[in-house]
């Protein structure tokens, strides 16, 4: 392929997937109802108001893999928390490593401060520099004085991408965030889970969201994934591990080449960065609840924020009328008795975000035509019936 | 109840359960099995050579509550990684705050240095003191000069149980940590499992564990729980949600006396502290898969221990050959392409633990007359089978 | 001594310490100064306004130790954020192990939630448990539904004190809450202070405080610290390593019983908890100052609370006019721009407040007629004009 | 400048400032001693056998800043375990972020594991992306099937660098690794340290080492900063605040521009990764010697790693004799009696490490003609004679 086709690719690519998107369906349209409380309006993290979700998708070439050539299964995925400028608008967020095996860059400085100050941006293992210098790029274009500290995760897709390529460029990342919009989220083998799988078939990005009653505050919580987890041993649909039915049940393995998984947490929920974290660890709980382990090779990490109070940079606020007092927010905090129904909403929509990344995902060809299937649609049906899961 | 009467109590208490043990069948007798490894022999943390588990159970009066008087449904458990001197036989530890809103005592102590040198109490939240002062006087009677620090960590149960009335004495827990021994453990209403319940019924202890294949090492794995995990709007069976069939369902409730967990997790396997904690992680997604969400007033905790080497506490040693070394422990540490099946049984030995907890624990009538039925077993295999679980 | 007489004892001990107090000047007094911010008008952790201080001093016996008799050196100092009931009107908090070879009871539980609901007890190792019950005592004499999780900090004073007779009772605690005022507060051998030493020389119990320019926002930090710090190869005073003046230099010891150090931060700035984790962070800082290097067998622990906003407990709000918000808290957060100054405070107070107790620590006889001198103010004084830091 | 020259430049610099290195001279040749241990050798982190350190100093353009052009005074350092393939000779290893307003990209995942298998590299805040970059492509070089996650650290050189320029290329840190080397190491404004300074004064790389008594177990410690840490109200040498004297004194700022320290530290002592992490926590106590605060918007970060033992990554090992404990390694860890003189030793390096970095550091005048002073030698001598540290 000459130096121009790949380089226009990406653009047709995107698309070309933007006309296919949501050729399949997401779980609830396939009767699979995770949970017990009601999905938003469109069941996506941009449920929660404000949040926005750009995807640049690189996908092109085929057959064998030529380091630098392809083929390419990768992309960028951007979340952001709201349209304005992040970096003087942040919002309060905390980050959890549930498994630290892989890159969420700069956990600590949220964790510091309590903090968002750059989009979130999910992308592969070998690209996290790029991307890193994508956002400090993106920032710089606003105010060449900026020093942001970017928020990159990844996850590995190197089975079916030429990951070593290194193909995703700083382009792609300013694309993302800058494309990135509300309302329904295509999901699969899109922006950042181009690439990705999980128990032997194609996944990705998927989302989804909850609304609390309003006895728990009516609150939205939305969660986005990239989902890459490994192994081929437990795949849990709605408390039916599936896969042995399935497929002839393959022994338990001991790889340590097990992916990853990416959870971003947002809510309209008044939170202070200690009671975000507590969000983040439920995420782990969530992912249980599809037959994860979180192996000891898998990245699996959470980042939560709220979007229900904003916080400025500026330090330069005149003294109040008490002669102090100056450089200080005035913020709600969620009592802790109403916290619970949020951690019920994460653990919900953090499994039914992993389904439908499965669900959504078709098959793909990969490097050297690895063929990684979507989930067989009528085959799933047919056992969660049996199961009495899907009337 | 006279006072004499009273004081007799406790061990005709301990005679009579010891008479009615295992009454109830566990999971796996009642046709539940959870996971893919196989249980050890006695399906238990016991199955890790050379644990011991001890109770002594405190359960006498009825009627209406008298504090200082009863009814008294509590007691203390001890956990002891091997049959020698802890406190100069260490080994090493782990601990973790799953959802931190209880207390596990010195886990701080355990973190930093990786090392266990007492041996675990369970009891109820308001025994904690004295379970502690317990500690204390068992290590004191040893030798004096000992400044050991205590690990007691505690669930609430105050609905069955006079907790204000502090029934648990320092020679209770010396006698939990006295009579500890290896072999079948006793399960549900038993020790510090004598008040618990968990989704409406009765819970308390329970234990299994794990053997993995020897391709992944041959190692064991054990779980013992204290169960105590709150309100009654999800209970997970093998990945069937129970409640709503074994009753009619009850609205979600934002309750924050929810109740907690303790999972104590053992194994042979050579793991060096910063990989203990990697399985004690593990403990919240094993409580995931029945339904818990962590409760934002759950105090869920997890402490891991390897048998697999002892850590002497002398420092006195003789300098080696080179002149220089000593001080120094030789140790083995498993490799973390071995790690993940520990991860594994560790997630099913929860979730199998939890289970039998239910399944053992019978009817009890606590204090003012408050009945907490035993999980009915008839109609849990009734849903089980319709669900295709058991056969 | 008759059983009477030892009862009587604390009592009439804490009567002629109130006599003696303030007999050793404190470094202000002479004429150190350290750091850049003035103190408040006591110079302690009283200065925030509302927080108190009581302690509880045994002191009694002489002569050979006979474990259960003496002599006894030790008591327990408690530390109430403000004067109203602390169960019921909880302030932001967080706790962090500096090196946690030590106690700090229920610090998982301060971290997760980010409030503090009860009285902060300091006393010796052994006494924990105990200490433990008494608060659970003091709580349950309030209201007999309640299920607190105490804070209980310790550090040993073994050397001096029979410890292992476990002198402290719960009755004492109860006492050292009750009796706790704002002020000067007493330092040096009072309360938990009583057996500690630092360095070779008498110590315990010191206090100071810093107040920030209005430019900085004005607010008060206050520290009150436990200090028991281990061997004897450095002591630094405002820069000078003293030690090898004041008396010929020990070499470098390997002993692993080094003692501890507790520091209790306190503020009226309005900080939400993962700030005050970062002041807590800072006490590390202020120990470094004097020639700590948190020893492997230390346990230092700092806690830290905020005493500018109160949260309630209650759950029973009504909705808001939007029918939702039930059940939220509106708090201020001091800006990232003005918090650096608070750090500064927390380690000025804390290397001066450890300072204070070696000043004000008075020669002691303990346990087999240990003598632990109290700092020569004389040598001292002439060491720093010397090296210019008195003028 | 033209963009040949410009290209040319570096290695031009390198040149030049290789010629010039060690003009100024450390610490103790201007006779000032921190601590009791003796330094090794070199007094360098190159002092633990097997540590190689190399640096690309960007240093070119003087006068206006035109972002892109110039003026640069930038660079990066590069520390490797050891000379051999690290990604196949993992080293024990652990980081904290002491104050996390900054970037070390991996912490979690070095902390999850306990294992280096990268080179730490040192740069700039906004060239963390393709320091990251240029390690995955020094990786791939060696095995395109490669999926390291790199450590890169950063501190902001904004000051006098064209930060915003993004100068670092991938070349220059692949540059770094592969020239590091034993020996003396070069101090001041090389590598990452060109642009940094600390207090008012020119600082930037410094380094030292402690060699402890045969009777401590007689290991090596050895600390490389890249120190550039804040305002400058204070700087404590050997424990005199000399900033006061050697100017004016300016009043406390409240700047949250403050800088940043990263501090990898070194040790043979075979430490697991749970007590390597000890050593991160004492480089906050070293920093706090020389007058530290961890400001606020300080990005202060530790790394420390064992060279005693290298863990392979193989998992293919054949079963052993017993039919098991394949995928386990043998290693040495130090008793906790023996741990407290490596802390002193890390809090002694760190204090001589930062102090060495502006002993070294000469006057430099970098964007905008902006002069940042190299500390003046005979000032501080004069001080610290006069405060009689200096014979």
């Amino acid at each position: 392929m000459s130096r121009l086709i790949r380089s226009i690719c990406p653009f047709l690519c995107i698309l070309l997937l933007s006309v296919t998107l949501h050729a399949r369906p997401r779980a609830r349209e396939l009767g699979i109802q995770i949970g017990f409380f009601p999905p938003g309006p469109n069941n996506a993290i941009t449920d929660v108001e404000g949040v926005l979700v750009g995807h640049v998708t690189l996908n092109w070439g085929s057959g064998k893999l030529v380091v630098g050539q392809g083929p390419v299964r990768t992309g960028v995925t951007a979340i952001r928390p709201h349209g304005d400028d992040i970096f003087d608008n942040l919002v309060f967020a905390a980050a959890v490593a549930l498994n630290g095996n892989g890159a969420m860059t700069n956990m600590e400085w949220i964790n510091e401060r309590g903090l968002l100050e750059v989009p979130i941006i999910l992308t592969n293992t070998l690209s996290v520099g790029t991307a890193y210098d994508g956002v400090v790029a993106y920032m710089l274009k606003k105010d060449l004085r900026r020093v942001p500290l970017p928020v990159v995760a990844e996850c590995w897709d190197g089975e079916l991408n030429d990951i070593a390529g290194r193909h995703v460029k700083e382009e792609h990342v300013i694309q993302a965030i800058e494309k990135a919009r509300g309302g329904p989220v295509p999901e699969g083998s899109v922006g950042a889970g181009t690439g990705m799988r999980m128990a032997g078939f194609k996944a990705g990005i998927g989302t989804a969201s909850r609304i609390l009653p309003e006895a728990n505050g009516g609150y939205t919580v939305g969660v986005l994934v990239n989902a890459n987890i490994g192994p081929r041993y437990q795949l849990i649909f709605d408390g039916v591990s599936v896969l042995q039915e399935l497929q002839s049940p393959s022994p338990p393995s001991s790889s340590t080449r097990d992916g990853s998984i990416i959870v971003v947490i947002a809510t309209d929920a008044p939170l202070i960065p200690i009671q975000l974290r507590r969000l983040c660890k439920r995420a782990a709980m969530g992912i249980s609840r599809v037959g994860a382990v979180s192996h000891a090779g898998s990245g699996d990490f959470a980042i939560a924020f709220s979007t229900a109070q904003r916080i400025s940079t500026s330090s330069q606020l005149a003294p109040s009328a008490q002669g102090r007092r100056k450089g200080v927010d005035t913020v709600e905090t969620v009592r802790d008795g109403y916290i619970t129904p949020l951690f019920r909403a994460v653990i919900e929509a953090t499994e039914e975000a992993v389904i439908n990344s499965l669900c959504v995902a078709d098959t793909i060809v990969g490097r050297d035509d690895r063929v990684k299937p979507g989930i067989p649609h009528d085959r799933l049906v047919e056992i969660l019936k049996r199961h009495g899961r899907i009337k």
